[in-house]
């Protein structure tokens, strides 16, 4: 039943062999990797007005220098990309770039913040897509935590079912967001153009604005500068393209930027020729779109596409999240199980982790995880500044051909995002702080993890000094219940195993049940020795383990191994198994971690 | 850790031979088996003038005749169950008496619905005194459900430490809420003698009434005798008693019909002669208390006292549930843990399940269980009718002496417990009608637990006809994953059992993987044959399975079992577990439910 559900939901298994079909081109990888940083336009111009409206309408011409800093910011970010993407075509995640370049640390806290930010991706555009929907239908308000999960399903089972299949289903919303901003954005400019647009909306560029300060003008960069979040996740992505993969990667990222500086630049345009100011009920996008068009069918394509690829942009933390797992995970920094295939070669340990630890944020924040924002920003900024100062570091030691505007590019680059890191720690401390206690905690949960697993290693390998030494002879302990089939079973197999003594156990709770048993055992297996323990605390696991002590410390002085034969029977239906007290099972489980011996289980499989 | 909370809480383990101490004296047995009916004193009354109410205050009146008709059917009761303490002094519940005398399944119907209303009477007791609490303390209001549930668990505790330790500190209480109904009877009745209460405030006796009809009276009849729930109790419990066991047993019961007839006609006829109308916000016995002191310390100690016992009714379900779990677990109809006695010797598998589903209950009613009562008192009415019936079959059938008194006081309490419940079908159907549908299904299921248990001996008992085939030799299967010390054990000892042949498989996921392997096996391991499996499907278990399949068909031709070593490293700390694939585990939980084939674990403990 389980199974044909799974294989109904996530399709058949594919082959290793198939992997290469999964590949993506550039147009799918355009969709299924830049659903993220395009989505942010639809919330980052917004961030802007929000701050410089603190200081009245009259500042918003602020805006547009302010965007003119995020596009050199975002210039940089794609340009110091391209780098990354040709000198780590392995894949060149924060994590990597910073881990090869600037060390192990360094390399955990890029790798350790983008793990928590692609969980944070989820949770705060699945519930950001939500909210889109639910002001549409009021209604549906009190699901909302109930859709948010929804749609993290539905989400898990197209990463489940493999990259392409997702981008086949991912690239219409994403092209069809593209192009209803397009539209806006055309028909605005065209509206403007055409002087239908009285130009007494805005103030001037240049207005004096009485309080403006540094500080206000650094927020509102910041700010806006998490319209940017996402745009790594083409680096990580590579190896997931059609070869020659980087090559493709790189021109979708130089494509990605192209599409998300013009809209965003559109938008911030927009906004400020027609004064628009920031309400709580309304996005900035819906008052656009609802003075260029009115409400009509336009506008609420516009609103519709909007909240999709918000949902959608939940899809990029999809794609970078596992493959980021399986960097760590290869160099056992977090556990061996994210490296894994499913059977349809996504790393769906990786996917459903993050599914998991998605909807617990969605739940713990009651579906409302907009105040989670700043930190998922500055989760972005803090390895985006790593990998930068990498690249830096790597031009420096190993002045390639033109290594020298390449270190430019990359040093701007690192610069800028430092200085936008710094601006979210000096002006939103309250709200990114926890950055501060989780990031220490993660890199000890990862230095544990690795030596545990070193520790291992070290104890697994063979060393040709020490001899395992050779087992001379069997004492073989069967803990039996009663004179029945299943013990007949195992004392058969116990016997055929040539073994040097046979020892029957029977535990009994009472002294004449005991009696009658011993007298029952001789005439029915007169050539096995058992032994009686009385129990006086009703466990069978207590006297059955001391007498174990017992024999084996005799045993090991003749070098003898001690074996469990444990009788089980096994019903034939899954529902019978809680009908029976699965002792065989406890004793086993709790023998196996508590004491070395071996255990072996003899199966008995009841026909009916 | 856990172990030293769970010694904290329930305390140290106790030997089987200490369970004579834990046998109960009549006092506390009072205490602890009679909380359930006593307490329904608070509600009966109540219920029986909410009934009248609907003709308005001039009918309540009738509340005496009615009450009257309560008392016969609690003396009826009284002697009826007495008779049962004697005939079945092993413990005669409904169950036990209704299987001995009606057949099998009359025994499961009361057992069955018994069993349902024991879980009933801990959510409903356990809400009911919560609202008595929450009533006081307002700002407690929206914490219900949680303190509800923090009274069940504490009750479980108590009744996991065992059935003195918790008689005691139930007993107070109990004897607490008998002194202070007692109080307020004797003052008020004082009051009344000395004609301090008006005797204005209620209609005479005989007045009419118009609209009055038997089916209003019987329906308030129905609902008064609601005040009987929990009567059966000392009868289920016999075994609990220090010997003589039923004489003691049967004193008790006496004992508890005089006090529950007392607090019953006091309340009854206090709130007639005050003119006492049922209001939803107080309660009626509250109104009395009120009425008689004033709002002084005597009141809040009634109130207070109603509270707790309503509490410890619940009490009374967990001690006759476990008990009851045990008679039907006997006989097979439901899963045998339930016969197990835990550490302190009380039957804490039935204890523990009984606190689960009321917890559930609670939870899914949001603390509301009001509705659940007539549900309930059906649910007790129905065991009452079955085994007065029961014994009733038994004196025709033995005829002992002065067998025809016994007999007419069976049949008049099995003739009032049918009229009763047939009223609440009738008068309450919208109430009751779950019982039709979860007595059938619980009763399939008994007989389907039942079929179960005896396809299960039937098939493990052994028959001498059939003999057990030797087995002629040994072919082991070592599945291995890498050329390390956790194999090397696997392999020596596979090499000591002097198997005919030892195949170590190892399972590969890339071809060329495979050739690495098979050369650094053979330089290793020269003379243990080694077969790679190519998965193309990056699973382990389907390739082993199939390989399995083709090694036992062959081997069963020369009348050699196959035996499955596996080599299973374990971590020194629990929490390393989730680092490791546990793959080892997959292949044996896998192996053991689907093939018929030995496994054998060989640990490798890691030392740190």
């Amino acid at each position: 039943m389980i199974f044909a559900l799974k294989r109904f939901l996530i399709g058949r298994p594919l082959k290793s062999t198939e992997l290469g079909e999964q590949k993506l081109s550039k147009t799918k990888a355009l969709a299924i990797l830049s659903s993220d940083a395009l989505s942010s336009v639809a919330y980052g111009p917004e961030q802007i007005l929000i701050v410089l409206f603190t200081l009245g309408a009259a500042a918003f011409w602020y805006s547009i220098p302010i965007a003119v800093g995020v596009l050199i910011l975002l210039t940089a970010l794609i340009l110091s990309y391209r780098q990354i993407i040709f000198a780590y075509p392995q894949g060149g995640g924060a994590y990597v770039v910073s881990k090869n370049n600037l060390g192990v640390n360094p390399g955990l806290i890029a790798g350790g913040s983008l793990l928590v930010d692609y969980i944070l991706t989820v949770a705060v555009s699945v519930s950001a897509g939500t909210d889109a929907i639910t002001s549409a239908f009021p209604a549906l308000h009190s699901y909302k935590v109930v859709i948010a999960i929804l749609f993290v399903i539905f989400l898990t089972i197209l990463n489940l079912r493999g990259v392409t299949e997702s981008a086949s289903i991912l690239a219409y919303p994403v092209y069809l967001f593209v192009l209803a901003l397009f539209i806006l954005i055309g028909v605005g400019v065209f509206h403007i153009l055409t002087g239908s647009v009285s130009n007494e909306l805005h103030t001037p560029i240049g207005t004096p604005v009485a309080g403006i300060s540094l500080f206000l003008l650094l927020k509102a960069f910041a700010s806006g500068s998490s319209a940017l979040t996402g745009v790594e996740a083409i680096s990580n992505a590579i190896p997931n393209f059609k070869s020659p993969a980087p090559k493709n990667a790189a021109k979708t990222l130089l494509m990605m930027g192209v599409l998300l500086a013009l809209l965003f630049s559109g938008i911030v345009f927009l906004a400020y020729y027609y004064g628009i100011t920031p309400k709580t009920e309304v996005t900035v996008v819906s008052q656009i779109a609802e003075k260029t068009f009115g409400r009509n069918m336009m506008y609420f394509f516009i609103q519709g596409t909007t909240a999709l690829i918000l949902i959608l942009a939940a899809n990029t933390g999809f794609t970078a999240f596992p493959l980021l797992a399986v960097n760590l995970a290869k160099d056992k920094f977090i556990p061996r199980m994210f490296t894994i295939r499913g059977d349809r070669l996504g790393y769906s340990n990786g996917i459903l982790f993050l599914a998991i630890s998605s909807i617990v944020l969605i739940i713990a924040f009651n579906g409302q995880t907009e105040h989670l924002i700043p930190l998922y920003a500055v989760g972005v900024f803090i390895p985006f500044t790593l990998s930068q100062t990498g690249m830096v570091v790597k031009w420096i030691r190993e002045k390639p051909n033109g290594w020298l505007p390449k270190l430019i590019i990359n040093a701007t680059g690192a610069t800028i995002s430092l200085i936008v890191t710094l601006m979210f720690f000096l002006t939103k401390f309250s709200q990114v702080w926890p950055v501060l206690i989780f990031i220490p905690v993660m890199i000890v949960l990862f230095h544990r993890i690795k030596n545990h697993y070193d520790a291992v290693g070290e104890q697994l390998r063979i060393s040709k000094d020490e001899k395992v030494e050779p087992i001379e002879g069997h004492v073989i302990i069967v803990p039996v219940a009663g004179i029945t089939r299943v013990v007949e079973n195992s004392l058969n197999y116990a016997k055929s195993l040539s073994a040097n003594q046979i020892i029957a156990v029977y535990v009994s709770f009472e002294r004449e049940d005991a009696k009658i048993f011993e007298e029952k055992w001789k005439k029915w297996q007169p050539d096995v020795r058992l032994v009686t323990l009385h129990s006086q605390y009703r466990s069978i696991i207590q006297p059955l383990t001391k007498f174990i002590d017992i024999i084996q410390h005799k045993a090991s002085e003749a070098k003898f191994g001690v074996t469990l034969v444990i009788p089980q029977f096994l019903p034939k239906k899954g529902w019978h198994n809680i009908l029976h007290n699965q002792t065989s099972l406890l004793i086993r489980a709790y023998l196996l971690f508590r004491r070395d011996i071996i255990i072996t289980t003899v199966p008995f499989h009841l026909k009916k």
